[in-house]
């Protein structure tokens, strides 16, 4: 990268807009490469960091997941942040904050989570902080990696083709039927209690130059695909009939809610990325073979700004709101 | 440092033992000159990290601190760990845990104390991650800083001189009155919400190969000086005579409260470090007025294990327990 990035635009929303009032204000120095707003901040020396706080009854629910899964999970949820630049994980930094009842057993299983997320992708415990919660387990993962050309958010070109990795929508099928007290199948739960963060693949296609604009799919794909729009000053639009629906998100009932879960769901942690046309379909087969994940087309980018839905029978309506937002109801 | 610091041995104490036991099953990969146990990690590259997590009603309170004075001590907390190995500050990533009320206003204002504490050693906001908290507020704080020849807490030899930066007990003496309901002095206020980390201090002492070993003064001058003998293999010995008490910790009642203050207080975020005999009286004139902050020596290194005070009297006493332990009494 030639230029530093200084500070990354953000889509719309509550808690973007008050992200956006808080970088206003903020120093930022020399030395940074890129700045707050992307997936990862990456300073000189081409090392890459980005954090993810995660409250108990916010972000999970000890119903839904062991003491381990809430470990493994809130690590690969950050070290997903890495893959979303391209970066090589180095180590993490955990900060925990456990009741007292926590203390004796499940702040060692979530631990062994942690580990267990970390020898997955060969990274380090660099460190972190121990203290008492008067009533919320919480855990907060600082990831660093190594990236010398981090994949942006702002690289998107009107005429790119928009990709996606996997299927989407396990994860939000398993949290719906876990909302509705049911018991979601195997594949969907594993998806969400147990997502992979797709470093490899990232770095498999950064190195062969193949993305413009990368990010990871934590909010779903209209809410992302709408911060590469918006960092890189261009329309996304997605077409319906090419989205790949996850087989447990099929099972659950109605064809619109099926879409729904897949576009707006959230926690698939799959890549989505921009390309020009025809970069993907020259290397699509040995990737998808290195991998044994699919490669999907979802749509394109074009001149404009927002998102836009394209429907299978041509029909184009914008996206207001897409993606999962913390303070929608009172902020903003 | 030619030989990487994997692990660093911690002092006893219940939530020392349980990362004694996190870090025991951890993985540490190559890369990682010094590992965790320390103030901070440092990988390869010269990159310096640490984090620390601060809740509502366990480290703050909102009746005794603005929002803006929160932002700023909880950063300015972490930025010592930097100052704890000589490293220079980067830049810092923030985590944001806010009630819905707090959206409104104080989330604002906390990040202001953030910039605050960030312009005063010229270092960068790099990122962070913003959510919804059930009921407390939650800030972590991951700094990010350059090293190269990180001053640790292993180094101190018997022999060493053990030395501090400036008077002890202040802030301790605020938490004293505000938990009784009293009013603080300026002065000790000022100790408590504006902790300034002791940043050049430590950069001007190492850049002079002054200190075997250094750790900032978070939980008492007791409890972290048992860090570095645990850490170096050694015996501390403080005199309990040559202890810098503040003027604010003068004022509390009873000379042994004010030792206690000054000894076991916490909060200080002073410099605390080991210097082979002679090598800092060189400096002191020149260090204390640069800096306006004097250098007290407040004991010795010698062979052996733990940390003994010894009394005007010339009696020594054992330290049990000294510093603040997050679960002292339901573990270990």
């Amino acid at each position: 990268m030639s230029d530093p990035v200084r500070k990354t635009a953000l889509a719309e929303g509550g808690e973007f807009d008050l992200i956006r009032r808080f970088l206003a204000r903020a120093p930022l120095g020399d030395g940074v490469r890129v700045g707050p707003g992307d997936d990862c901040a990456v300073i000189d020396g081409d090392i890459a960091f980005s954090t993810d706080l995660s409250i108990e009854g916010v972000h999970f629910r000890r119903e839904w997941l062991s003491p381990s899964e809430i470990g493994y999970r809130s690590t690969a949820i950050a070290l997903s942040d890495l893959a979303a630049v391209a970066a090589q994980p180095i180590g993490v930094l955990v900060s925990l904050g456990c009741t007292d009842a926590d203390i004796a057993e499940a702040a060692e299983m979530l631990m062994d989570g942690v580990a267990d997320a970390l020898r997955a992708c060969g990274a380090s415990l660099l460190g972190g902080d121990l203290t008492r919660s008067p009533t919320a387990l919480i855990i907060d993962v600082t990831v660093v990696g190594r990236v010398h050309k981090p994949v942006l958010r702002s690289g998107a070109q009107p005429g790119d083709s928009i990709w996606v990795t996997g299927r989407l929508g396990a994860a939000a099928a398993a949290v719906r039927m876990l909302q509705n007290g049911r018991v979601p199948g195997d594949d969907a739960r594993v998806a969400f209690a147990h997502p992979v963060p797709r470093i490899p693949e990232a770095r498999w296609l950064a190195e062969r130059s193949v993305m413009h604009a990368l990010i990871d799919l934590s909010d779903g794909l209209l809410g992302d695909i709408a911060h590469i729009a918006a960092a890189s000053g261009v329309a996304a639009v997605i077409e319906e009939g090419a989205v790949p629906v996850h087989p447990a998100a099929l099972r659950v009932r109605g064809n619109r809610e099926q879409l729904n879960l897949a576009l707006s769901g959230g926690d698939d942690y799959e890549l989505c990325f921009t390309a020009p046309p025809g970069a993907v379909e020259k290397v699509q087969a040995e990737f998808e073979s290195a991998f044994a994940l699919p490669l999907a087309r979802v749509g394109y980018i074009e001149e404009g700004s927002g998102v836009r839905l394209r429907s299978e029978m041509g029909a184009v309506d914008d996206v207001i709101a897409g993606g999962y937002q913390h303070f929608e109801e009172n902020a903003g």
